[in-house]
């Protein structure tokens, strides 16, 4: 059966995203140094941020809300305006950043472009995602774009349906096991797992190395040989 | 021409929004009552928000983001954090407010189903959209939902395509000139605006009553009527 259809997850699979959180992580931690030490921080943060995610969703607006939330907490109210207002900022820093594509990803694309419909398909904030899109200057790639609240077997049903001829003739490539992977392969869809060193606590989940349909690539780069070795 | 689809706003047309956020500014000017004057807040925080637009887009966690920067400026940092905690769970609150139907809208809507499709049109953010349609209950009378960080004619010519059989055969209803609209108008579609008792102060603008696919009704329940009689 021909493949018509790739689902490319972005961040971290198209451009950094997860160390730009961690560098803003970082700074977090050096801002309430005085208060507390780094795992008590982190611990509480991946608390809190837990706790709002079914309100907040995912993205960097949620994350500084949550960064507030936390500096409140746990120095109980005693954190300084001023670091407060450095919380602001740093998630202002992070929406503002520039977006630069992961090495071989600009080719990688332009290979998939000419044999198969490229359809972008993330979580996160929509004016966020549209925003890093634009930047990265790999929009002109996707013959569609999909920001979704959640990505399920469901998800992946319906956008290879919308966008393509469906889950069978498709193949989802990203670097989240539990986002990208399994529910792509729920769905019958292929799929391509292109780890990213860092790797969201959130998104942890075993790898299912003997699937049928599944593959584990170093980059997007081998991506194509691999699309052509599954439909031979 | 048959018209054949519909599309509508989701804020203040379906279900309050404005009223909510008004209530949450009122909190914020109650909560600031004795740093500043409440003309002077609201100001200032019309400026942080404008300022942070391009950055947060629409929705209620980057207003939360917006009102806790304007505490700290405007006391330039001498604003309590239990008052910025408060402020945080304000916006938790508005993010996790039952939505109610505005008075007639289910009814209209199931009239208008059993003739059109119906396409929500909303900007904000993805996820607490989702999760406002859900709580409504009406989420069954569209055929499709689309979530978009700006309304102008390119959306509206993309969504009555994609979903519909073009702009020209399609209807717009909602309650902002500025992004119902004009907007519709502009790619071709017809346009009903039915006011909301409060408007947000960057959607003003003038009503194009001279259009002759414009019209401006009471409430939802005058939509079908109206239909019928454009396309007699």
């Amino acid at each position: 059966m021909p493949i018509t259809t790739i689902g490319l997850d972005a961040d971290d699979t198209l451009w950094h995203n997860e160390t730009l959180f961690r560098l803003t992580h970082k700074r977090f931690v050096e801002l309430l140094s005085d208060c507390a030490e780094e795992a008590a921080l982190e611990s509480r943060l991946a608390e809190v941020e837990k706790r709002n995610l079914r309100l907040y969703g995912y993205g960097a607006k949620g994350f500084t809300l949550s960064m507030i939330e936390t500096a409140l907490e746990l120095t109980e109210g005693k954190v300084s305006t001023r670091t407060i207002s450095e919380i602001l900022a740093a998630g202002r820093d992070l929406l503002a950043h520039p977006m630069e594509p992961l090495s071989g990803v600009e080719d990688a694309l332009a290979a998939l472009t000419e044999q198969y419909r490229l359809v972008l398909i993330t979580k996160g904030d929509l004016l966020h995602q549209e925003q890093k899109l634009a930047a990265s200057g790999l929009g002109d790639h996707f013959s569609a774009v999909e920001i979704v609240s959640e990505k399920d077997a469901d998800t992946y049903r319906r956008v290879f349906t919308r966008h393509g001829t469906g889950p069978e003739e498709a193949a989802m490539a990203g670097n989240s096991v539990r986002s990208d992977i399994l529910p792509a392969l729920e769905a019958g869809a292929f799929a391509a797992l292109i780890p990213y060193p860092l790797v969201w606590a959130h998104e942890a989940a075993e790898t299912p190395n003997d699937h049928p349909r599944f593959a584990q690539l170093e980059t997007l780069a081998d991506l194509p040989a691999w699309l052509e070795n599954v439909q031979a």
